[in-house]
């Protein structure tokens, strides 16, 4: 597919002016389409501007509330719930980690637990914030249920990403993972290639290994059985238990501690996702002397990063690292978009005339 | 290999009198057996009473100081750092998660990080002990050096694993695994039987994949380079790079919050191991009805289990469902024992003579 390079800073500003045009207000916008950008900045097609059309279609159909303020139902010195109301992901999203920020500079942990929420693009950009402010952030989502559990057929867990951001020198530590060995953006791409997935990635309606990429993608979307696997494949053998469990324990700390409602729930009942969420901002001077501490992560990092390579390789990358180096290079060569997105943003614009900000300049 | 079972209540005496030879109290002897023989109980006889050999040498030879004191170097409401100046790991272990219980209690969180610690016994039994108190419970360790980052051929984390233990009805959640693929003790089983490993397992002293059982044992002990997988094996493909950043956040939790050293350091300088480990206990009242918050996770956790089978499998389990059911079955019908760990407790009655408690009963 072939993918022209839009300039980052107007792709922000139009993508700000759509959600303004929606009925958020200049900052709400501007931190859903940070969110959305920071995906493509990092890398990761999948959570950036390509989910503009999702995003739009969910505000203009109601199915995200504009206009919801999510609402603290419970709190303690480090600890709060989140009422969500079924607004937009992003903006719920920023003010959980923003409280989580506030209890861990006041009390030296905040544990936020959101509940009633939605798709809130990429774990990885709420751990940054704490980072950011030299804290230690974590951030788990449940999502629609997709991995299937160790000796099971049906899908009954998210894919459940876990982000965790410590500050180092010179390069953060940003680990953001799904718990599934793959997302399921990865067999999209497979099935546009025409290519059988790797055994360890999925299984059919029986709950078997499959390489039959549009077999399973098709059960997926028509509910038919079958599913994503959990990091470490089917069997006990290479893992699977472990990658399933931390799945589980995503569910704990966000639809279980939050009062909400777990993955195999999401998109099932009522209006809104349901989609719930936990965001951890941790002060590690609780733990001594901040200067120490980053020094030492530092120079661990650095370690790893200089130790000997396996034959044919070249780098041994930490985590963080390889996005660091996309986002530099992104915000000044531009955001690489592909034709269809293209389109999509096109058809966007004109869909909201005049308030939409100048369409993106090709770089 | 053959096994004799031998009486549980009778093999923890024994053991407890093992330790108290070595000059420990009563109470802290028992500490040490109980977390032994929990290994034993959960079905994981690498970390039971096969290790007695180990641990007796490491007290006699004065590697584990018997009489050392841990200490507090650092404390908040919700924090400590304990420097547990050498002691014996199961008796530091016991400290720890006591302090982080009692400041879960008070202050709705405990994270207690523990530098200069040794060898503890499974993660699990830790949070265990806090889940007894109704609360979750987390715990880490990092290890001597045996796993390879993606893309190098250099040990450079442990085995390193977390454990996560939740109170839930009828049976309570304990997620407790290596972020390796395995722990060490698979490749022996497979050397022991002349199997060749997995691939996905291991790596050869290139860094490349390999099946070579021996040979990746071999370079293991005589540090020739290879090692075990983190959880996911070599590459990005099937998750690798996410076992590897699950492994460098137990790191982080352990050598590094608590201002310790890390698993490459780990046995390298001067007296002791170095151990470091991380105790978590939180108080999940933070976020609610604790009465309502169980029931939740008790209703998904039998979702999944009551979930659809794959072809050819008649449970899925949730975790800790195994561990607890053979409690209940080795409680009473005895633990099995290997015939050279059989000899090498016989070995250890010897050498105490009349210290020893009667050797435990067949059964």
């Amino acid at each position: 597919m072939g993918y022209v390079y839009l300039d980052y800073r107007e792709l922000l500003r139009f993508c700000q002016s759509v959600f303004c045009s929606y009925g958020f207000s200049e900052t709400e916008a501007e931190e859903i389409a940070d969110v959305i950008l920071a995906a493509d900045l990092n890398g990761i097609e999948s959570h950036g501007v390509q989910r503009m059309v999702r995003y739009v279609f969910e505000l203009s159909s109601g199915m995200v509330d504009v206009h919801a303020k999510p609402e603290i139902v419970h709190e303690t010195p480090i600890s709060a719930v989140l009422d969500a109301h079924n607004a937009m992901g992003q903006v719920v999203g920023h003010q959980a980690m923003r409280l989580a920020i506030q209890k861990a500079k006041t009390s030296g942990c905040g544990m936020i637990e959101v509940r009633n929420s939605n798709h809130y693009g990429i774990a990885g950009f709420y751990t940054e914030m704490a980072r950011e402010e030299d804290l230690m952030g974590i951030c788990m989502t449940n999502t629609e249920k997709i991995m299937v559990p160790t000796y099971g057929k049906q899908p009954m867990i998210g894919t459940n990403p876990i982000a965790l951001s410590m500050p180092a020198d010179p390069i953060p530590f940003l680990f953001d993972c799904a718990t599934t060995v793959v997302p399921r953006g990865k067999f999209e791409v497979y099935a546009k290639r025409g290519d059988a997935v790797p055994v360890g990635w999925g299984v059919d309606e029986k709950g078997l290994d499959s390489e039959d990429t549009p077999r399973i993608l098709h059960n997926i979307m028509e509910r038919a059985g079958g599913g994503i696997l959990p990091l470490g494949g089917s069997s006990e053998k290479m893992g699977g238990h472990k990658g399933y469990g931390l799945g589980m324990i995503v569910e704990l700390f966000t639809g279980i501690l939050s009062g909400g409602i777990t993955s195999d729930q999401v998109y099932q009942t009522g209006n809104g996702s349901g989609i719930c969420q936990s965001y951890i901002a941790i002060d590690y001077g609780l733990f001594g002397n901040k200067a120490e501490i980053r020094a030492s992560f530092s120079e661990y990092l650095e370690k790893i990063r200089n130790a000997a390579k396996a034959e044919g390789c070249s780098r041994i990358y930490t985590h963080g690292e390889k996005e660091i180096e996309m986002r530099a290079e992104r915000r000044a060569n531009g955001i690489p978009v592909n034709e269809v997105t293209l389109q999509e943003l096109h058809k966007i614009a004109e869909d909201i005339g005049d308030q939409a900000a100048a369409f993106p300049r090709i770089v």
